[in-house]
């Protein structure tokens, strides 16, 4: 592997670790938990790794030097930092043992099932220290749900001897690796297994998680980009850029970069459902703030919009659902077919409600055709395929050549468009998530020496220097509640949306007027790794302002 | 101006500057120069600046030490370090008295015209130290080409006491620079005009010119992400990301983020129009690369294309020619009227020749629509709105289908499309950019002192350190040509394109079949500003390999 001068660099850095780390440690355990909601449903579907309790690592003389062989499994999309957790992970296994190894299962869960595996050696691991992607075993999106997918991994993991699996993945993923613990645990097949919270969304968070590991870098490495946007558009003073952001189910990455950038606008996803707004009122807000710094002089500025946001709008949400019923013959549950395009056009308009047509029409018109039209293989309208900054700057554009003709817009708009997320999914972690994974991974190795299954790793306390950081576990269980999932009721780790009542939300708010009428854009630049600690190792000013309440 | 952590800790940088401008200079004069082409013309139109010598300036012990009042204008596009060509320029004049003053010209050239303009102070000019962006004073696209223009602009001169300006711009704004310094030398209007070249395209060099400022830093950031990408391509391992970036003109950026980053495809626009191929051969050429790899059970990968490229294909480019000819009414010189879009585009394919009918209609129908039908205010083909990634891609798929019938292709498609140009444009000088444009600026001060006018800000020798760069100045007319630009005979700078016996495509070229079939990624991560000098003060690999010759 041909490698870049930084890369070659970054290899030699050793990631700072909490201090109790260093040694030998013991669990310090607190009272039996209770699930966060569903309480009876979720003892009786975990009997075995229910209630237990959460876990803090605390210094001890006993030294646990027990070898163990672990297996590790990347779920999902790719976030900053999974290398490493890995070699966390394996630096904490080959210190209780020499003896110990460490697998890993190849291209996600399904390499569990199908036994695609490789041993993690020295030699391996350090080519991957401290770099982005997971392309060290490579990751993929297989459910691991099914009995006979648990047995089929049985047999690898007694034939290569591992007794405990870490899985490194989001909420749906650490769901199902409880899944699968609670399995091994009531069949006595003797494999414990461990999660670590994965998402760069930072969806993936609650009283015991304080963030998901990649949203740090995610964020940085978006607002870089929105902070270049920003200089240019202060620059040439001429263009209105929407920016859309990865956040399909959760604003967290929009409104971080907000508060990293100051951009003008700033949509939140979890507002525009709370408020009840209408693709009208999202369209009038961006305008207005066009037109307030035309008032200015000022015809640029810059709109930051998650990626989920029509699907948050209430009236859209009702019509895509809408559109989904009736596109599904009742009888076969399957998509109905029709002769021709304008065929399913008048089909759809003729037996959608009067306020959802109403909507539809609302929309320009290729965006409602491909509504109508486009279907993903379950029959479902693909949403993910609107280009939403688009849409929105087209809407925009329309309202305001309305409000010119009204004499309520004095300026000129013209747009530029962008959207990012895998050039951030891969970036090479910060020092904080190079840290904090590091450290994930290492604490995972402890957790499993304590004999613990059913947890997720946890580190606490991390807008604290490294050394203060709190090393421990919490059951998996006790994030769970029970909700609807595709029809059927099933136990799932909450989503941590953005909350409009919490400190990060509320200080954009309390900001947002000024920086949608001034100018007042920070321009964070690329994540720096060498150099002043203010500039590489501060947290997300999410994260900071969430701890600091 | 609330600023970033970064911002306030690169604020304090000392741009690195060429140890002979570090005290007392004296310009050391070559030989009297002629033009790259057309000397006869050349000299004819620039009496006054023609034939000048090149300068290099060495260590003297006298003292330049008299006030000036300097005036400076940022025209064209944003690239990195605009701001330290001006801080350079800054502390250069105030080195030669402490009463000289600085004067900037607003939102481009046309600034000068309209008499708008502020004093750079000690306190503004600390602000904007080592950031991006042209936004200390703007910039704009305003031409200065006309007799009243300059005559507007000595006005204002005057009355400021300007005697000598400088124009950061590229290879038209420096070619503008040159005739106002020729005009003010003929009217022995006493003020000087001095050049500084300026791109993130990187086609503004040649013999005396080693680079573009800015685009070191552009090429860097784009690389940054593309790095990224191709991390997570090789994580995921089920996309071709399709990546057009910046360059109409030339392709020295798609050539140097490939150099960077060694993608599966690069396209370069100078390569595809000497070997005279059709968009059938660009599209088989990417093709087969995906089919190549999909031997290996390789379905994902990367292609870099060059944002011009569309234009650099001869047979669209004879179509784009004649559809601007026929699109215009001939009696009046005025774009043809329609009733009706079918009309147009009926009227289009009856009066254009079979070849250009045959490449219109090879192309996906919303393309060959949208050729028809949009038009600039001047009536020309709108060839910029074509998102040439997405149409590749497109292309590539059809293709690709057809071979999967005829057993040529056996494995699966499917792409995700960028495009970087803003991203880049404003980003915070790297060092190397940071050093060069400030070591121009201060130079470019050390030219006036000279007395010189017409001339350009040099510095060679810069992949050394800069200990050891070597200052001076080159006079315009040495780089310029007579060429035909819409529709008349031009003195202008002759434009560096992708030289293809040049040492920058030769290493690519040498390197692409493997880059194509093998996965040979290169991370280089973001750019850094503090650490191992290998990491933070490496110049492009274009210089580096065009210089090593």
């Amino acid at each position: 592997m041909e490698k870049s001068a930084l890369q070659v660099a970054r290899a030699a850095y050793q990631p700072k670790v909490p201090r109790v780390l260093k040694g030998a440690v013991e669990a310090k355990e607190g009272a039996p938990t209770e699930s966060v909601g569903n309480q009876k449903e979720i003892r009786e579907l975990f009997p075995n790794t229910y209630g237990m309790p959460v876990v803090e690592f605390v210094a001890s003389d006993e030294k646990q030097a027990k070898p163990v062989n672990v297996g590790v499994i990347l779920s999902g999309g790719q976030a900053p930092g999974g290398h490493n957790v890995i070699s966390g992970l394996f630096d904490g296994v080959k210190s209780l043992s020499k003896e110990s190894k460490l697998y890993g299962f190849l291209m996600g869960p399904g390499g569990l099932v199908d036994h695609k595996y490789m041993e993690i050696t020295d030699e391996l691991i350090d080519e991957y220290r401290n770099t982005g992607g997971f392309d060290i075993i490579g990751s993929g999106r297989t459910k691991l749900e099914k009995v006979e997918q648990f047995e089929k991994g049985i047999e690898i993991l007694r034939k290569l001897g591992i007794t405990a699996l870490v899985i490194i993945g989001g909420d749906d993923s650490n769901t199902n690796a409880c899944v699968l613990a609670e399995y091994y645990a009531a069949k006595k097949y003797g494999v414990q297994v461990i999660g670590c919270p994965k998402t760069i969304d930072g969806d993936l968070k609650n009283e015991q998680i304080e963030t998901s590991f990649g949203f740090d870098t995610a964020c940085k490495t978006y607002s870089e980009l929105i902070g270049n946007i920003q200089r240019d558009c202060n620059s040439s003073r001429k263009y209105w850029h929407f920016i859309k952001v990865m956040g399909r189910s959760a604003s967290h990455i929009a409104l971080e970069c907000a508060l990293q950038t100051q951009p003008n606008v700033c949509l939140v996803s979890e507002e525009v459902e709370a408020k009840q707004m209408t693709l009208d009122d999202v369209v009038t807000y961006i305008a207005t703030a066009v037109a307030n710094r035309a008032l200015d002089g000022n015809n640029f500025g810059t709109v930051v919009i998650p990626e989920g946001i029509i699907e948050f709008i209430p009236a859209i949400k009702k019509l895509i659902a809408q559109l989904n019923e009736v596109l599904t013959d009742p009888s076969t549950g399957e998509p109905r077919a029709f002769a021709s395009a304008d065929e399913q056009i008048a089909f759809v308009k003729g037996s959608i409600e009067q306020d959802n047509l109403a909507v539809l029409e609302s929309l320009p018109s290729d965006v409602a055709r491909q509504l109508c039209l486009d279907r993903d293989p379950h029959g479902n309208v693909q949403v993910s395929l609107i280009e939403t900054e688009k849409l929105l700057s087209r809407m925009v554009d329309t309202k305001l050549k309305q409000w010119k003709k009204e004499g309520k817009f004095v300026g000129k708009f013209s747009a530029q468009h962008h959207f990012f997320g895998y050039e951030g999914r891969c970036a090479a972690p910060s020092n904080y998530d190079a840290d904090y994974c590091y450290s994930l991974g290492f604490n995972a190795s402890r957790l499993i020496a304590s004999g613990k299954t059913g947890y997720m790793s946890i580190i606490k306390n991390t807008t604290a220097p490294a050394e203060q950081w709190v090393p421990g576990g919490v059951p998996i269980t006790m994030m769970m509640n029970i909700e609807r999932r595709n029809g059927a009721n099933k136990p799932v780790i909450r989503k941590a949306l953005v909350e409009l009542d919490g400190a990060p939300f509320k200080y954009f708010a309390s900001h947002r007027d000024v920086w949608a009428r001034q100018t007042s854009y920070v321009y964070p630049g690329p994540i720096q790794y060498f150099g002043p600690s203010e500039v590489c190792d501060q947290c997300t000013k999410t994260l900071a302002l969430e701890q600091a309440k």
